[in-house]
């Protein structure tokens, strides 16, 4: 078996490649604009595309990859490789045979490639050589323009029944509430972790609570809040607070060896993690003191790495809860 | 290897114990109230005498059972068969050897006994020939004294890195509030789904909100809601919501094939149970949409036939994330 294997991160609108080593290093990499408004096929082709040109210059290097990993948006049915779902980020994702497509542009045999959602990619990239490694359990939760997540145990993220696993984002939070209603999620439900917690959140809770600056998208809710607006800093802190306090709940439950937190707020520096720290640690069990939370290490690149691991040690990250899935319905 | 084995559940309490067939079945069993103001000593003798017995039961029908698994109140060290940490319900209980101390007195080989909390017990005696038999994964919840559950995985309950997973009671609730400020949790948090959604924050929510009889316990509150109480009606109404939703978010995570919900107030009929599905299903991701939602089938026995799950099919019922966990240690 080749100790290669290119690992790709498909997002709404870029798409990252690389190919990854079996010791987890990326050694060759690239990355275009996800078509997301040209349909499936057009952006199959464009991975695919990618995806060859990094086999080549390997091959140049006297080395052949036979095995393509794919972490992308979407719910994806990891044992069919079919995106079962998607947000409007892609329209018409939902439903692409995502590993049949790219494995017969690429020539390679369907069993040489494999997919997951990307925050499950994550995860496991980071577990594997990141912030998580060495460790037998994580938790890893992302902040960005959505919120979401990836409990990874023993090494194989846990996707759920129906791939839907890792939805970190939508239960009840206490912060989520204006006026005594519930405020809207994107799900369709109302209440949710996401509603208060996610980027566009604090960028709405600015608005909402008649912030007095005109503020175009989140950065400048950030930059407002450094130059000492103080609705911006509060909701930046009751944004923070939400997130850390949903992440200490998630770690009661989950009992994680190590808890990651990631994704665009996480990077936003302290007047973020700070409060999101100590309403996670105001949260948490006696018995999980000390748990580290660390924010996450490997960058972009990390669904890129992680979604390689899926082919390069398919015994290890094969997906906990599928295989005995299908081995139960074959009984 | 014998096909039988006893289960024992030890709660604050009392103790039962049954010899479990392979295939589930309870041949025989027997319950003594557990000795919890003696001490450890007195527990353990008293509970090896009664596993014992049920030995010697069995060895007058020609059976031998050299196996026992428990299922114990407390956090239990699955690896070292220790409990971490217990509540004051069995005062001295932690740092009890609980494993070693009940081979040495039944004369049976360490590695012959194995224990894990009693919930997770439970919920994999309901994953083996109870509510969720035949499923792949399944989150069990119970509301009752206090509000725990377990999250099996492919026949194992993940019992966490320090075996402190499954405390669901303790993320919080948008419920557990009065007044403005979270209702204290007796972990010592606040705002905690066990804050409103045991049977004792029934009784303290009936309470706080003055109803106008007096209440002795939880179950005079039922009685007063069916008598047509409004108040009482009214909270168990609120706590069977905050029970549902925090279900709901939960499986929007962990996307588990089957939701079984257990517990005193699991079985108090409709009046709690109808608010709690909808509730739950009201959170719930369209992905979830059909989720099953059962109460548990086994009741009092489930903990006993889970426990000695554990040692008539250790390979199944290791649980996750301990084995790697001692194997990266020794890497």
């Amino acid at each position: 078996m080749s100790m290669y294997a290119v690992g790709v991160d498909l997002g709404g609108t870029k798409t990252a490649a690389g190919v990854v080593s079996g010791d987890g290093e990326v050694l060759f990499s690239g990355t275009i604009p996800t078509l997301s408004r040209d349909g499936s096929a057009a952006i199959l082709d464009a991975t695919a595309a990618l995806v060859a040109g990094l086999r080549d210059k390997t091959a140049d290097a006297g080395i052949a990859v036979g095995r393509v990993g794919v972490g992308s948006a979407g719910v994806i049915d990891a044992a069919h490789g079919v995106v079962v779902s998607a947000t409007d980020a892609i329209p018409g994702w939902a439903g692409t045979a995502l590993t049949a497509g790219l494995a017969a542009r690429l020539g390679l045999p369907a069993s040489s490639v494999r997919a997951v959602n990307d925050v499950h990619a994550h995860a496991l990239g980071e577990a594997w050589t990141g912030a998580a490694a060495g460790t037998s359990s994580s938790l890893l939760v992302a902040f960005g323009t959505g919120v979401g997540g990836s409990f990874v145990l023993d090494g194989k993220p846990v996707l759920g029944h129906r791939y839907a696993g890792g939805h970190v984002g939508h239960f009840a939070s206490p912060y989520a509430c204006f006026d005594g209603a519930p405020l809207p999620c994107v799900c369709g439900g109302a209440g949710h972790v996401e509603a208060i917690a996610s980027g566009p959140a604090i960028l709405e809770s600015y608005r909402r609570l008649g912030g007095s600056s005109p503020a175009a998208d989140t950065r400048a809710v950030f930059a407002l809040a450094g130059s000492g607006d103080g609705v911006a800093a509060g909701v930046i802190g009751m944004a923070a607070a939400a997130a850390g306090q949903a992440v200490g709940g998630l770690a009661n439950i989950l009992d994680p060896e190590v808890v990651l937190v990631s994704g665009g707020l996480a990077d936003a520096g302290e007047r973020w993690w700070q409060p999101m720290e100590t309403a996670l640690r105001a949260e948490l069990l006696p018995a999980l003191t000390g748990i580290p939370v660390r924010p996450a290490a490997l960058g972009n690149t990390a669904a890129v790495v992680g979604a390689a691991r899926l082919v390069l040690e398919p015994a290890v990250s094969a997906p906990a809860g599928y295989s005995s899935a299908q081995t139960s319905r074959r009984n």
